[in-house]
């Protein structure tokens, strides 16, 4: 479809000329009018179509790229962004484990493994002394070659040891530690909010600083109830999202507290 | 404990001396050191008492204000804020439902109650045809007085009608059409993702433009199946975080596709 086909003059309306042009737009990214990776008509090109002013489209690409719906590549345009990636948080998975089942290449970065003093908040997910030695692997993950989390992973310094022997650029710690150290594991809990990327994750995800990050902190046990792996998993919000399904009924098998 | 006391010189090490500056303070913040609300030291104190220069200790305070584990105030100084509240994702609950449980006062404000003609993306969802009808209900919802998610539902025409009787100011949705229209409630799909707070967000949650914001999509289906209930939840990256126990064993009971 021609950008020129899919923009019509928009009426007059209470609701600010600009929300109407970025809800405009919103849509047919959302609905598909707008494929992934098509370029948007220019600004120039808008003005003319939407009859409005210059400002006004400015400022709903500039929310539609806060909702990372839109990037801008300078001096060629402003296109749209592919359908985020996503993993479901109804089963415990490593995250090679569950995006290769969707197809994806998966490939870990790992750029420090290392033995530090465990940190107070480290020592008391883990259940350790604080300073005591722990391992500390930190890793970006990339789905189809492109950087979609930046992982840092505390474990036990015998752990962190023997995993040093370990393909930690293609495999998931947790298939590493049940499938070849035997140790089953059990549970895990998770905290989800968002942040802002500092310079640490602007660097190591490929964005900017003060992008959207999606932070989950997750503290894995073993089956048998002792607090194993302990995890900062950032991922980029313009990337990855994650999908879970809940149940409206408290299952039998709740596990929540 | 005094800010002198909390502070010691830090050694040379290979580590950029902001990064440990930023990495002290903030494990002091969260081993609970520096309490909630407690101020910090000001830039000064910080310079002299990690013998760093201010601009050291600015790109640290930076970076903590990211990851929104402190705040500042004009003219007062930089403080602790306070832990986020945090609802649990292990059961379907109204916003209400989980979190009065925790003790907190709910309240809602009603920002819009209309009808609009269903976008293509709310029609995909719900299952009608684009351009029906649907209602559209706006609220801000408060933890003790503050601003903690902004929410837009979106309802079948009729729900929506039946709703302009309800108390949204005080009752969850969730409730009133199970409890007072005898609608059961099956399952959710939810996606979960990161943005940036565009202007309308930044009004209703009372936040900086591009503050970090937690999005979730909720579809809520009828104990038949049917979609019934479509929302976006926008949270406040900086004051609320979801919780989530998961098994690495599948469940029998298990809903995720």
């Amino acid at each position: 479809m021609s950008p020129a086909k899919a923009l019509e003059p928009i009426a007059f309306s209470p609701v600010p000329l600009y929300t109407q042009v970025r809800e405009t737009l919103r849509e047919r990214i959302l609905d598909g009018t707008y494929a992934p990776h098509a370029q948007l008509p220019s600004e120039s090109e808008m003005v003319s179509l939407f009859k409005v002013s210059r400002i006004t489209v400015r400022q709903a690409l500039s929310d539609l790229q806060r909702e990372n719906l839109i990037f801008k590549i300078p001096g060629k345009g402003t296109f749209v962004a592919k359908p985020k990636a996503f993993q479901h948080l109804g089963q415990l998975e490593g995250f090679a484990e569950a995006m290769e089942r969707m197809g994806y290449e998966i490939r870990n970065q790992v750029t420090s493994h290392k033995t530090v003093p465990a940190s107070p908040r480290v020592a008391q997910r883990l259940g350790l002394a604080e300073g005591n030695p722990v391992a500390q692997i930190k890793r970006v993950r990339h789905l189809n070659r492109a950087p979609v989390s930046y992982e840092v992973t505390y474990l036990p310094h015998a752990i962190g040891e023997r995993l040093r022997q370990a393909d930690l650029a293609g495999r998931d710690i947790f298939l590493i530690l049940e499938n070849d150290y035997g140790i089953a594991l059990g549970h895990a809990d998770l905290q989800i909010d968002a942040m802002l990327a500092d310079e640490v994750l602007a660097r190591a995800l490929v964005v900017a600083e003060g992008a959207a990050v999606l932070r989950v902190e997750r503290l894995t046990y073993t089956a048998d109830g002792a607090p194993l792996d302990f995890e900062d998993l950032y991922f980029r919000g313009d990337a990855f999202q994650h999908r879970l399904r809940i149940a409206r009924a408290i299952p039998s098998t709740k596990v929540n507290p």
